[in-house]
């Protein structure tokens, strides 16, 4: 009989739990697939004595990271504790004492994923981290394996299943934010605390990691743009849905060749994009690559088995690389180091809605500032409102966002405007 | 400098061309991912003096793919031909000769892939046929890989482009198969003879692949019940969309524990599915794993480019393995020999469309065959049509396909039914 691969495992939480799930009762079908038997060696948990939902052996459990991290039998170390640190620094020293790392923790990724991976490389060691983007979804091995032969210049992703819950809730049902929120929050779908998911900090570690993988050069999460889903009001979901779009909270990257942009917004989808059907709390990936075209990746972005079947499929292949004394075969891919545009100098399609006096010429004066700035019209509706004003709603076509805002300010402080409602991206 | 990698390629159409293409353009992007540079040392084709939309050096053409097979410095043999003969006979040489194989061909695969993957894997070779299903998604590797820790239990595909293209246009423009065909043949989208992808022989093979992989057991395409798209008639789609359902072509598997149920047919899908809104050419395959959850992957089915991506990014894998002496990582993964159960054993739902003389009782009495044969019905509509009969449009709850099937026996033969004019599986 070959030899088992012992694993480690740092925290038992939702991700913890549904790894060990995965890897206890698939044990027989991972083991022929990889030709060796993978036995969980050690876990360390916060507290021995909480009560847990799955069934572990308590002989299994320490308290101490440590013990986990310098036991030289475990070949494969798990990280699923989340957040920078204390995780970065068990990880750092599970690879300086020579153990594979297969982690889901994104923030660690996308704050310190660059020196983790030239540690691991340098020694020869694998580390895998599918479960720290789209949760099961398997994209970063497809992105350096399957599809690593294209040059990608777009992606766009839905990547917080939280935000796309309450925005998909208020398009279906017409609801209002903080109701969705609340109903979202006793279905386990939001957190106590949602401002990392609400804000777009969430997405902006996520959509750092995508970018760095798709553009093979590394992406700062602090360098990306970041708008949260407070910025939208019911109003405009209905008055996209006449228009046609559906709005949808992305994390976007595009290569433009000498420099990348990144950023995290709502965005005005056509409704026939594939990402505008992704409801509820799917993620969905899309990219666009110069072979492939356009390719798209759906599934559960978050919870414990979904991960758990990430971080599993993860430990499989690094399993298959020990037995093959094959580990450190894919190394990081981080090879570029192209700048960030500042959103300023993107360019693309703007949807605005404003309330204005509803007088003779308003459109017309209004259409002129656009003008001014190099802001032309695609499209623009007016309604008459019961109170005298009108509400207008322009699509422009491509232009530079800095001229947007400039004509938008100057707008905004026009006696004739009662106020600029919102104006929001829009992708075509 | 590390030594390169030699490629040789046996067929330069379509897909050969988009290989060749992409590998040429993409050469030092390959070479960083690698570690060594991957050369095209021979290309077999059949008529040299063919001319071709690629720039070839013709010093690497050759007519005697022989000269491909034999030569010792390649390493990895591209088979890009197409069809079981001579094919099959070349890729098994190869093998026997020491070359690890790429190949896109469905039919091969489908038919005689489990002995050429057991000759690989007896002499530690790897072979990969990435491009042999959904064009360029990424399908096989993520099954094998990032979700190998899933017990799957459901596989819904659209797999052929032809026909979804087909029914998209059907559907969205309200017209006739046959023109639409047509239009199909003038963009190139369905061959001059389409009978391959109308009768749902293509999408036979691919769900046969497809079905192997995701249920580790082996799955015979001749095992595969086939149903083409020429039983749709224009009026199913508008009936089927009033119900609130889309039709579409799918390679449908299901894992009952001890046997599979594979088979490629039209289905009535609901239109939230996420299959529902795949439409024009492109591709989707939709899984359902114990850990994963639901799971799609989307992307262009076939093309030169498309289909180029999967056969290079096999081959920057293989080169990886060749360069860390670990080819043959990846063996077969059908583990288990599951026996496939007729059609008749199916139980599905069921959308029956048939025509009636409109009198008193007729659905009294047609309701009362159903109930006979235990087939019990979860919606019906009945219109009077200006001839003096009734269409009348069934969907069923779950039942035995067999039972289903004498029903419509006993009913197609009453005098009051004018005609059984379709019945068609519903996918809830």
């Amino acid at each position: 009989m070959t030899n088992p691969i012992n694993i480690g495992i740092l925290g038992l939480g939702v991700v913890g739990g549904g790894a060990v799930r995965v890897l206890t009762e698939h044990a027989a079908a991972i083991e022929r697939k990889v030709g060796a038997p993978l036995v969980i060696k050690k876990i360390a948990v916060r507290d021995l004595n909480k009560p847990r939902d799955i069934a572990v052996d308590p002989a299994l459990l320490t308290d101490d990271p440590n013990e986990v991290i310098a036991d030289p039998d475990i070949r494969i170390l798990c990280e699923l504790i989340g957040g920078v640190e204390p995780a970065h620094g068990y990880v750092l020293r599970a690879i300086q004492s020579g153990k594979n790392i297969v982690t889901a923790n994104k923030e660690m990724m996308a704050k310190a994923g660059n020196d983790l991976l030239q540690e691991a490389e340098e020694r020869g060691l694998d580390f895998s981290f599918e479960g720290s983007v789209g949760g099961g979804i398997p994209i970063i091995q497809p992105l350096k394996q399957a599809l690593a032969a294209n040059k990608f210049t777009q992606i766009l992703g839905i990547v917080n299943g939280t935000t796309n819950y309450i925005l998909s809730k208020m398009t279906a049902e017409d609801a209002d934010f903080g109701d969705v929120l609340r109903e979202a929050q006793a279905h386990g779908y939001a957190e106590a605390d949602p401002t990392n998911d609400i804000e777009g900090y969430d997405a902006q570690y996520k959509t750092a990691i995508l970018a760095s993988i798709a553009f093979t050069s590394r992406v700062d999460p602090a360098d990306i743009y970041v708008e949260g889903l407070t910025r939208i009001a019911k109003r405009d979901i209905e008055v996209a849905k006449e228009l046609g779009y559906v709005i949808k909270i992305v994390g976007i990257g595009q290569d433009l060749g000498d420099a990348l942009q990144v950023r995290v917004h709502p965005v005005l989808l056509p409704q026939a994009h594939p990402l505008a059907s992704v409801n509820d709390v799917y993620n969905a990936i899309f990219l666009h690559g110069d072979a492939v075209g356009d390719v798209m990746f759906y599934g559960r972005g978050a919870g414990g088995l979904p991960t758990g079947s990430a971080v599993v499929g993860d430990i499989i292949e690094i399993a298959r690389n020990i037995r093959r004394g094959a580990t450190g075969r894919l190394g990081c891919t981080c090879y570029d180091q192209k700048p960030i545009l500042p959103i300023d100098q993107l360019e693309t399609n703007y949807y605005v809605r404003l309330l204005a006096h509803d007088r003779p010429k308003v459109l017309a004066s209004l259409a002129s500032i656009f003008g001014d700035f190099d802001v032309s019209i695609e499209s623009v509706v007016q309604r008459a409102l019961p109170d005298g004003d009108a509400e207008i709603v322009w699509i422009t076509h491509r232009c530079l966002e800095a001229n947007l805002r400039s004509a938008l300010d100057v707008i905004s402080r026009l006696e004739i405007v009662t106020g600029i409602q919102n104006w929001i991206r829009v992708e075509e």
